[in-house]
């Protein structure tokens, strides 16, 4: 009788461990007080003069509820699960709303099934919300489809909380009758909005519809009209630029209510959380912006865990979850000491579990038989290109009067690459060649199975031998991305799981991804994009204003394909 | 396809009603905007430039979403459903949530069944709690015993939202498995706490237990102590005093957060809602105390809605219910005009479904044959009496020196009555007779079913002829009040359903009911009490100091029955 001992344990003061001598945030009434904090196994029982067995004197450190990140893909680290909690927790989140996207994209309902269980028993509480748009667009073939009643089988899991970013705003809007279905099942629960710049009757509309947040807006206008239609605002820091700071000041500035405001990641590379920082770089930001600190820990707590209706969490006090954390202040939110969904402190060697995942999940590159006819493009002799531009993603549509050989076919010259994505869920051999401008890579080939959405394989190289072996190379670990040259794999980092996670530990991990970085930069490659970064999103078709799908050369402006040839 | 309708109609501006020219509140940005609200059908779908075939011009007025009741028992207003509904829509309340505790002590799942089916078509939004303690206590009888195995039924029904007040807080902290089971089964709903007073561990243990509001605070520091376990406060203002005016000028001093704050009535006659307005008179407290009329605005709606997890309710914004009132200003709280759940401007003439009840609701009293020597009292010469304070609930234990027959048994004699209270509901012949002193009427006799919690008939009366006949007379109507006077029946007030509530019209309701004081009054009854109040609750066992339930005199601070003779 676990809820009777929780009972007698708070009524009694008996405890399994006591925080002695914090400065204790109460996210109800605003206040810090100096007290002892009780906890029975996982539930704090009571904030007052305490003491017990077991210990942990924080020596007037302030002890705050554990940090949530709202909405993050797991999947855009490159590691598993619990790799990405050994870098996350130091930093003091203990509880994140993932959405397993990128994985549902390849392997459907089996990748989420893993991404549930890898999740399962880890001091990091996980939850998920499920994906809506697998696969991302019409344009491009992915490993899987989803549609309402694939999600049914998931609506009773405990933790799964409600329905992942609704990107396509347009079916919403629109009344697509797959995207309604989708939204109906998950009637009443948490729906993730994702509508960058959308304002007016269209938000009112994806409003009615169901989307209850945002996590994409870049300026501070577009944070109030979506926060006075009931909205709750996710305030991004990932390791994509945007203008937070300067939305943050503004929020302070103009003193908007904070309490349907919470904090995320989104995508955020290892490298940058550990040097950066997770949901504690939000709360440092959001001060040093001018928002209240007690706020700003509402803000990475609280807030969150009543928007999405985590029961139990974001407050430090009796009947709530004892993940909390210890800061040192409440400026540069320095974590001491993190106490895990368990109730103990956090010490980066906790066992754990190794599910059995399913095949599909593990054997996701399945590739037709490629060869140098595959590869060949035929083209006239102005040919369409997409150009790379500086530091962004979005690239140029340009047409180039392009080398070709005695059968009309592309020869790779000068700064002009090839660029192929092929279908790699199911080996159906759907497959588009063209031509790539401003990646820079001399005598090689680089590729990767991380492409979003549906993460096909992306392959660039000036030569086709390259590339097949690049081809190759990733075939034959489950994925990755590699670098190849003259024949030789230069580098590669295996991502075994779905082509997008590696289960290696972090530094491995870290380590390869340089070497990727360091062949690529070798061979010339250009170091005013990342070159994987560059990679992984150049079969996006929602990006502009030209990029290239398994279907063929897209142009994102006026969304249709464009033909090399008849 | 009516999603599909309202996404279109939102994207296309087209409306059923056009509010114009509105001060609207924002509760989300907490500011105030001059501008339309469009409304199709019963959801809010656009705020902005807007006109329409049907509009209400607001001239400026404010619009604020409706009211919410967090906590009230309608049976407590005496009349059904749709009456309280006419009392108190006119005051901008749109939501109630009821708690059907005393219908449910009389006729148990059939009780709650009958309130739930008298509330499904009204243009008032009626919610529900589960009542938590049917009994209240273990020394009386009442109607009906609800267990946990009795609520599954009710726990997927949309308009329940969770359990009702746990009054028995005892019995939570001291892990009564009847108890428990109940609070297990409503585990991750809410769960309304009843607690007088209750503090330190014990509150820690009331909270881990689950109870997550508290509507009983009578001090500040009762408010911040409990608001700091993470409560939802619930300021009540009902018909008896309270210095909730204090408790709101020191929220409003020491700056209390008052998001997890809001408002309720529990207990208010209509003729104060007449005569005071329901929730707009919480508010109307509120901005005098000092609080910020936004914030009050938000007490008022969208906390509750938010606390109690009621979808699309307590805001204006697209996707959120039509229902709405339009305010004079922000510190009377005068209402111009409402607009119901279903997007109509409310008219106090909507037709009123008449649903079927169960027989058990309207023949609730049953009793055996009562006669004279029911009524007898054998007592020693030294009696032990109830004595009435003035002014107040509470009562004293007293021993007299009393009258007595040649049986030995008690007359009546200057102001000491004969009290007796009657098991109901199942004519088991549970009864109990005793002494009151300071009610004061002469030559007659008083009765009513409305006894709480468990609602057994209590008389009171100088000769057991008209105490007789007063039974009678309850018993003949299914149950209400009554006055009798030397053979005659002075006043009744008929409550035929459940023996608590009429279905007559409201002024005819207080009509009888000021009929039934005048005669009481005309009898000699003293002023200092409400007659009514008084009676009906002379038999609630946990008012100190001595109380009278069909099982016997009981001694509420000892919790012992005294006995008259051995």
């Amino acid at each position: 009788m676990r809820q009777n001992e929780l009972i007698r344990a708070a009524y009694e003061g008996k405890s399994t461990l006591v925080i002695k001598n914090a400065r204790v945030i109460n996210v109800f009434t605003k206040e810090i007080t100096k007290a002892d904090v009780a906890v029975y196994e996982d539930i704090i029982t009571g904030i007052g003069s305490y003491s017990g067995e077991n210990e942990i004197d924080a020596n007037g450190a302030y002890l705050a509820p554990g940090f949530i990140d709202a909405h993050v893909h797991i999947e855009s680290s490159m590691v598993i699960p619990s790799s990405f909690m050994r870098v996350i927790m130091p930093h003091g989140t203990t509880t994140i709303i993932a959405d397993p996207h990128e994985i549902a994209n390849v392997a459907g309902v089996a990748g989420i099934r893993a991404m549930y269980k890898l999740t399962d028993d880890l001091p990091l509480r996980v939850l998920y919300m499920l994906p809506s748009c697998v696969p991302a667009t019409p344009f491009e073939h992915s490993g899987a489809k989803l549609v309402a009643e694939d999600m049914e089988q998931f609506m009773h899991k405990s933790r799964i909380l409600g329905l992942g970013e609704v990107m396509d705003a347009n079916s919403v809007i629109n009344c697509s009758q797959e995207m309604l279905d989708k939204l109906r099942l998950f009637d009443g629960k948490p729906i993730d909005g994702h509508a960058p710049l959308l304002g007016g009757m269209g938000l009112n509309a994806y409003r009615v519809a169901g989307a209850f947040s945002d996590h994409e807006c870049s300026n501070y206008d577009e944070v109030k009209e979506k926060l006075a239609t009931g909205m709750r605002i996710l305030l991004r820091i990932g390791s994509a630029a945007n203008n937070m700071d300067e939305i943050m000041q503004r929020i302070a500035y103009e003193k908007l209510p904070t309490d349907n405001m919470m904090f995320c990641t989104d995508d955020k590379h290892i490298e940058d959380i550990r040097r950066q920082g997770h949901i504690n770089a939000n709360a440092r930001m959001a001060v040093a912006a001018g928002l209240d600190p007690i706020d700003v820990i509402r803000m990475t707590s609280y807030n969150a865990a009543r928007a999405y209706g985590i029961r139990g969490v974001g407050a430090i006090a009796p009947g709530y979850k004892a993940d909390m954390v210890l800061l040192e202040d409440l400026k540069d939110f320095k974590v001491k000491e993190v106490i895990t969904r368990f109730g103990l402190p956090y010490t980066g060697e906790e066992p754990i579990p190794s599910p059995l995942l399913p095949p599909q999940v593990f054997h996701s590159v399945r590739l037709p038989k490629i060869t140098k006819d595959s590869l060949a493009l035929r083209c006239g002799a102005s040919a369409p290109a997409i150009k790379m531009k500086p530091h962004q993603l979005v690239t140029e549509l340009v047409y180039r009067d392009v080398k070709r050989d005695e059968n009309g076919c592309f020869i790779p010259d000068g700064d002009l690459m090839k660029l192929a994505v092929i279908e790699r869920h199911h080996a159906t051999g759907s497959m588009a060649v063209g031509i790539l401008e401003g990646f820079g890579l001399k005598h090689g080939a680089m590729a990767s199975t991380v492409a979003h959405d549906s993460h096909n394989l992306v392959v660039v190289g000036d030569n086709d031998d390259d590339m097949l072996m690049a081809i190759e190379a990733l075939s034959e670990c489950g994925g990755g991305y590699c670098v190849v040259s003259r024949g030789v794999v230069l580098a590669r980092l295996p991502l075994p799981i779905a082509g997008l996670m590696s289960n290696a530990p972090v530094n491995e991990v870290l380590e390869l991804q340089q070497a990727l970085l360091d062949a690529a930069y070798s061979l010339g490659t250009k170091r005013d994009n990342d070159p994987l970064t560059a990679l992984s999103f150049m079969a996006l078709p929602v990006i502009p204003a030209a990029k290239m799908t398994d279907e063929g050369l897209f142009d994102t402006i006026n969304f249709r394909f464009i033909k090399y040839s008849d």
